[in-house]
């Protein structure tokens, strides 16, 4: 498998990715085939005054990207080089770009451009601007197709690219930068409760792996607890039946989905007797995620990964489906060898 | 059709209802047969020091009403007299009830009895407390039946009886006591908003009736009004696809249940992508009932109804079922000329 990176004239740097061959076949199949002479190759685009120029280091892998390389929300474009928890070390940046400095460690998350002027925009929540530009399987500015982080660099406008704090352990860095401030995004609302909050989340791994609460299987001490949680967190990506888990919660509660892919049933008897919400949540802004990184080095806290090569990705993307991974896969890119 | 009050002494009133024969039959169906010989007869509870016996004048009439005759929440006792918007003149007052006299105009909406005791009930939102009893198909404090207001009088707890403003007609006043509050209740949240708030009804009739915006059934005014909502009080009492109308809500709005007796169906990317809520309501406390009532006194409002007499109410059934009704049924109980 061969990485390149080639650098031909300051002020353009096509940057040449292995890009994996994601033929979707019979509707909702798709080969995961990493072909072993690099091809077909991608050219970045030519970073402008306001870009930032970074190696990728490290990128964490998820449900969502599973998901895409599926086509399951039916909007793929092929090729595809998925990746959206990036971690990366700069290595060029346009003349405007003020903030950064070469060899700085940074990251980008979901999300790599909006419009800047609407409501949106102008308050901090960029992730709901109706013209947002996702990191990969998007479109830029310029009308080009927009790739992710499972490449050997990335050229991202400076406002959607945040400064990695140096306590921060790059491995860890990674799953924060989408799971991370997905969870983190909706709970800011219950800031400045003055009372003590019980949770539940529900899914384990992926965005759920960073919270602290579980939700059990067990039916007896699901009906103990009726009643009894303040919110719930729902990371599940996959079809689920909420009314098992909405009697859980108490007068005023919240179920807050952030994943699920799919059509979700509920009985509406359920959020009215007690005046419960069912809300969603999408990822989180830029000021968000700086606060979950600042957050995540002031506590000293760590997740449970599994740093994988590049070489793994297939297997890993096969354990995830299967749930075999506690709890999430970071590719090592820069550890890969791959240039 | 007889309807009866025989008051035998003081601090005693039996009293004696005409009760429909609602034999559930085909599992969902059911007989709505008034019996012309009168019988069988209910026995009202024996008034206690806290209570507040009323004659009944007039009783609104509204789906819950089919829905509870029909069994279609599996849980109807028969023989059922329904009826929860009722307004009476009070004939007799226990010792200890100090806030009303003889004569006063009252109204009674969806419940008659709470604990008292719980979080719900010591912020004055009865409504959510688990231990509720419900106007009628419920169990009493005394372990009997509670039953409705298509009666000739009733018995109920002076906390759960409002005081008509003098100001508003009686066949106006009843379909506040349910459906108005059930419409108010959950828009108090938006009070303090300092923007003006754009809004969506669906469901004319009923609930839908006491507010004033509608959802066009046309696609393209439809696809015109996407993103242009701040919330949708959602009063439709049968399924109905959600995905049809929360594209209609901006980012943070809110749909809001009040009457889906059904499970329903919504695609989680459409609350997502919007930070969107579904949230439910359940009717209104005794404060926020004395609140619309006042409301609508000072305010001079009406809504249109079409007063009817209980020897119509199996016909006014059935065209409630068929939408021909402009907009809401109001049983004439005391001029019915049933005692």
């Amino acid at each position: 498998m061969v990485l390149l990176m080639k650098k031909k004239k300051k002020g353009a740097v096509p940057v040449y990715l292995n890009v994996y061959d994601l033929t979707p076949m019979n509707g909702y199949a798709y080969s995961l085939l990493a072909r072993p002479w690099g091809l077909p190759f991608w050219r970045a685009r030519e970073p402008g005054p306001e870009d930032v120029v970074f190696k990728v280091l490290y990128c964490g892998m998820d449900h969502t990207d599973l998901h895409q390389m599926r086509n399951e929300i039916h909007s793929t474009n092929y090729p595809l080089v998925p990746g959206h928890e990036v971690v990366g070390e700069v290595v060029e940046l346009g003349s405007d770009v003020k903030k950064f400095r070469v060899k700085d460690i940074v990251g980008v998350g979901d999300i790599v451009g909006s419009c800047g002027e609407c409501l949106s925009c102008k308050s901090n929540e960029e992730q709901y601007c109706n013209n947002r530009i996702v990191t990969y399987n998007g479109t830029y500015k310029d009308g080009r197709p927009t790739q992710g982080g499972f490449s050997s660099a990335m050229v991202v406008h400076h406002k959607f690219v945040v400064r990695i704090p140096e306590k921060l352990a790059l491995e860890q860095a990674a799953p924060l930068l989408c799971a991370g401030v997905t969870a983190y995004s909706p709970l800011k609302q219950f800031k400045g409760s003055n009372k003590a909050l019980k949770a539940g989340i529900l899914g384990l791994g992926g965005v759920g792996h960073l919270d602290a609460f579980l939700v059990s299987s067990n039916t007896a001490e699901m009906e103990q607890a009726a009643s009894s949680l303040d919110y719930i967190l729902d990371t599940v990506p996959a079809v689920h039946p909420l009314q098992s888990y909405l009697p859980l919660l108490n007068v005023d509660g919240k179920l807050i989905l952030v994943g699920a892919p799919k059509p979700l049933q509920f009985d509406p008897v359920d959020i009215i007797l007690g005046k419960k919400t069912i809300s969603g949540s999408f990822i989180g802004s830029m000021e968000e995620t700086r606060e979950i990184l600042e957050f995540w080095a002031l506590k000293g806290l760590t997740s449970m990964v599994e740093v994988v090569k590049m070489d793994y990705s297939n297997q890993a993307f096969e354990r995830m489906e299967r749930n075999d991974v506690r709890y999430r896969f970071v590719l090592d890119v820069a550890g890969s060898n791959l240039e």
